[in-house]
């Protein structure tokens, strides 16, 4: 009764409803992920936005679940076939939480996930290591926080479609995350979309659309840095 | 001398540097299209944001360019080899220079492009009456103003990739279209990504990107509505 | 002595002054309700914005009041004779407690009050299977948070009076319900007009002004969805 | 071709699409008032921010236009049958022309109109001299620009249903209305809604909406101040 | 050591140095009133802004000190010759402990203090019942929050000399203070001047600089309302 | 008929109304000038924001109009009984029409005004020089654009009662004068109170009903600098 | 009459006072530079923001004047001694006059000065190739508008003091350049300060006090790129 | 694993990566101070930003890190040939943690530091008494926080070069140091440039970048207020 779940979603857009943790109890949370699991289609069912309690709770109640504490997010049920690639940049450590949602989201959609940390433009030779890498992904997201202008340099070097996502990382004029979504949104690098602040999950879904319609041939999971 | 073209741009991003002529003389205009035709590559040389001066100017002088009065865009050369189809939405009569925009430079950087008209939330069964088109299409661009509420109501329906363009209509408290812009960064239909406030050519750009990858089968240019 | 009550409020408007228990102890809360309760009128005493702790304390103090604990609100005393009716829509399940304070006042300020929930524009066909439900309204108060876009979706479906509560639900860029307020203000659909962030106690009371005025025939309260 | 009108609109919400004259001709703007001048439904068609250049060429093509230089707006076709009371007050002389637009659009939509000026909180007793006037109308629209404190002293006042229209008016930290409209959303006293700033257009949308459902015994339209 | 203090400040412009104890520990602000009670000059040591904890410490290290805990105030010392008379009006009882600050402050100063409380615009009568009583004052305080419509209706009604003190009483839009303030920046009643938001300390100091300049006759301290 | 003026208000609050020119015609400032001309009371009728058309049209139809073109005002009849004598510093020569406007309406309403001109923070030693003629003022105005500065460093020297004036001088992040009004808001000279960007008309009102209570013995108007 | 310069600033802070020509009329500038001329001291006289009316005044009544159309600027008399090298860094070419502004006043006061135009970090290896140059100067004035990325991205590569200046370029989100100064605020590169939006000049006379300190050896001027 | 250092920076700026310890556990920061002080350099490893608890994690685990309590900061290893000096001033004793924070880490990086304490601009003659000390320093740097105002009068006094820190004290509308920030970058006083709130850790590298650079002749470290 407390809530009444978008079940045509899935039909509607091929991405079911996914449980938005914050807010909930854990036994709410618990029961949506077992509702959601229910439904046909061949995605697991998602939660996101856990707390320390409910990640104990879902872990405990659902042990098939896949549960990670840095994303705070937690999955049921089969991932569906691989779909393509998509590569998540961080730009410091402190960005992690949000770089690891997207990871987490996207994984569970069916790409092949690759993550790069601690890119920040104050050490580009570090960014110019992984350029390789860059070329050969379907989607790219680049999470970065205070002033936000890694996406621009990467969307200086790459014509992969590029998904910014601003993080609240920062402090004083940093403004909770709005200095960096507004210095996204207005890159000089053109074609940069952008997501709203700590976004990580709105960015994977918007990648994993990208990269399921044309997976570009080799790409597989791995670690880059 | 008195610009310094990125000219290895196309080279390392597949995309050209493209003229914004705001702010420059009909002649530089003119100039730098001419420049940016003699470069190597698949793409004709663009220049957007024309006055009405440097629109007749190109006109006159580049007697081959493509020319659009509502786009304010112009184009010079050979378009690249069919990629794609992407559909543009747009909210409301006012919102059609932005939309035109994304339509040239699709449609120059390759792409089919259709054009959904005139079909704000406010009267939704315009916008029902086109649903099948908007599955078809391999990229999406929504274009509002004012509370910027068409995206989500898209967003809801399809599962293709979304971007969505705020637009400056609307006066007082649409703040020259920030309202617009936070409201499809909120989005509760996840998976959209958003744009500055009239740049239609990002949109383009980002929208051409992701459709050269995987064009659907069997989609070809005509006008929606 | 800690506050002076406007007695004559009830006089001038019809509506008499309400308990707003934010930032009073317990003890005032009880106190004021049982002073408001002595007031002439057709009216019960109300309270709105009640802590837990104030909450078990006007129930064990004042065992005639009925107190709800979603919407945070008390209220003791005869309601007034029936007067119209009012149908509060909410976008997502944490839009629920702003929801319940609409209804909860207008339920005492004598309106037959409807709950529509959980349907955000993301789901459009939960929207279209109540619309009949809309048409019978004699007010409707629409709820949401994140982009606000209900208000303008509904409004374009029925020319019913609607009034329009943003809330604070969401995050980084919603910049605590000013977005979603934004967007309402800004509406494509004329003849909105719009309450403060989570303000469901002011929407109650400007609805049921609407509603009583005119009831329209047949409706009666019952739960649609 | 330039516009495709909602014209289900009037069926669905009884209200018709209206003409935005702000940003086109005006040779748009007549050929808008014809087209909707044959749609069927009871109202007439009308337009709203009219330049002074429409306003001449829709008085010159259109004879039997109704058109209103201070409101800029215009109105062809038979008015619907006569549908309750709205009173229009404003606060100071700057902001006649928005009250103008509410109280033309109004009298349009089918109500009696009745309007009082300059009565600014500076100088209460010109407010309490017409608080008879007040109780008698359906609905109240309180415009209002710098602080826009008038709409708090009149809803603390009346219970008639009132809403409130910020304007432009004022200078520095009014930003542009802004201000206004902050000061309307927080009003002490309950029960008042608000309109966009400058929307007069709007308030009387919804004014009438109100009125219409139960027009108060003996209401007629006359100038009060 | 861990201050300076300005023990010129008395001489260069009458009034000495306060202590301001917010992040200050209980001890530090024991031992700054303790110092400033040892310079010359005719006022008492002040602190404004104690915690509960440095509230109790005050009165047991400092026995003679006159405490006010819904002031959060503290005074050592003999009071100056009485200068003039202030009256502190405020809107709603959550406004009280600006009020209370001002009212604190202006007394230690030499002022003979009035209260007049919970005199919000809503409700007119309260205020009109006191008008006599604000044409007696040498200087007007007036404290509001939410859309802090006081002053404009208060200075509509006398010409004594008045400033507005906002305050951060409201949720949503009013911004933590910023509506109010913005308000009575731009009243439309001509004269009055503006303090920071709940800087009921700053207000005194300016009534008393103003009240003790031109001490009306017969003015003497009691409580209004 | 296009206005009614608040007549009343000279009885109320000793000050008469004022005419607001801007968007008013020279035609219209010229009739309420002569309107307020003939209300009893002993000040002149004053108009403030004069254009140049109006300003010339005043001294052509009023010869007896004292008309000041940088303050951009106009006023006409006896000045009342000197009361007390008013200062007004500047910061910057741009701040001269505001600062102008101050010393215009205070002399109209009687005061003694001194002017000190262009002595802003980043040339200490120009105020130093001036401290003196500080001192004797019964209301200093500090007229100040930019970072808004003067104002705390000049009451950091005098008691006298002290009037921020922000101006709208500067660029950029200036944001037209909203940082000169925040810096002064937050002065850490305590004792400041702050009027409307722009606002030397209210400044002035304020300053003349302070200085008019005890004008200090010996004032007299003088050019300081 | 008009002005009071302040003729001591060159003693105390070694830089004299600058004439700020927007505002002033033709006449008024070129008196204030004669003035400035006057004075001792070994910096010629300046004056910023020239419209093209005074800039051609200045050019006819003062033949000796260095006048820069692009820049805005004029100066008049001898440049002092060399004095350390300033390297100007723009981003996009209508960052231009900012840059210009800052290159002109730089030169004036004694500085050996760089440009580097049109290196902004959509095309990294632009500035990649002039990567030594940056090291050899005595400080960096990095200009750029839109997200304002070029600063971080050069201080990541060099430890030269770097003042970094935001411009106005961009539209929509962009906001006039509080974008780019909020991003260069927030810089996570370390050791980056920042100026106001547009302030050329500004920078200039930061970047000449640093480098005059300790100019590096073998610095001269010369035309970078 | 959890951080990738950026071991190159020294190479590339002179200045090595700093540990940002702020949301980093009492293990990790020890740790990453460990990792630093490995790197060739002649720096110390510096960490800032440290909780209660990991300040004392770094002194009981790394018995020679010189731990400072109010700055909040730790390093480890021998600090670099002196290079110049530094005067640190505040405005207020509310501003010492960030200027505690400048002056240690400028110490570390070599500096001769000098603090001049509780100077704000309200008591001119503390800073007028110190007017020698400032002309001494290679470089200024002034931190303050509520309207900001103490790098003006400084600027005007001295030709130093000189950095402003606004600080987050204040409230209401100080805007958690916004206002400050904002005064600082419109200062009328030239050549001020300007940090991040409450940064005084970027304060320092840039100023020991331009210190060392030229150190005065005969500067040397010593408690100056
Ligand atoms: N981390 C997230 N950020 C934004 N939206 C989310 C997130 N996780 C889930 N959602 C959305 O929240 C919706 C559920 O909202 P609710 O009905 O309030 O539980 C889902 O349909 C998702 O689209
Ligand atoms: N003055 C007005 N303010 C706001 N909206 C208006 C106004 N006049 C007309 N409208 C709306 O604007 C819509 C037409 O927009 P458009 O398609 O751009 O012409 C109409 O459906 C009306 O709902
Ligand atoms: N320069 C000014 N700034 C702000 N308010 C003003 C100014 N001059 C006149 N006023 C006010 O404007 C009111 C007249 O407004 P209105 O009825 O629109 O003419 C007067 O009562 C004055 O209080
Ligand atoms: N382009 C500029 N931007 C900011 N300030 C400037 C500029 N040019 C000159 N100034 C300053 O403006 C002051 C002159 O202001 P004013 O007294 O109004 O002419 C000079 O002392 C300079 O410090
Ligand atoms: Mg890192
Ligand atoms: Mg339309
Ligand atoms: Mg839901
Ligand atoms: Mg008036
Ligand atoms: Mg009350
Ligand atoms: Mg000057
Ligand atoms: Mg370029
Ligand atoms: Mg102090």
């Amino acid at each position: 009764g407390f809530a009444r779940l978008d079940t045509h979603r899935a039909l509607r857009t091929g991405d079911p409803e996914v449980v938005y943790a914050a807010g909930k109890t854990p036994q709410q949370t618990v029961a949506l992920l077992r509702a959601l699991r229910e439904q046909p289609g061949d995605r697991p069912a998602l939660a996101t936005r856990l707390s320390d309690e409910t990640l104990a709770a879902v872990a405990a109640a659902l042990p098939d679940a896949r549960v990670d504490t840095v994303a705070r997010c937690a999955a049921l049920g089969d991932r569906p076939a691989p779909g393509g690639s998509v590569t998540v940049l961080s730009a410091g450590t402190s960005d992690e939480p949000v770089a690891a949602e997207t990871a987490f989201v996207a994984a569970e959609y069916g790409c092949a996930v690759r993550r790069i940390r601690d890119v920040g433009v104050a050490g580009l030779h570090r960014l110019l290591a992984v350029l390789g890498d860059l070329h050969e992904a379907d989607c790219l997201v680049v999470v970065a926080g205070m002033e936000g202008a890694l996406p621009s340099v990467v969307g200086g070097l790459v014509g992969v479609p590029l998904i910014a996502v601003p993080t609240s990382v920062g402090y004083g004029s940093a403004l909770g995350g709005l200095t960096a979504m507004l210095g996204m949104l207005n890159s000089c690098a053109p074609g940069i979309t952008v997501c709203n602040i700590d976004n990580g999950f709105g960015a994977a879904v918007a990648a994993a659309r990208i990269a399921r319609r044309a997976p570009a041939a080799g790409a597989a999971e791995r670690e880059v840095a």
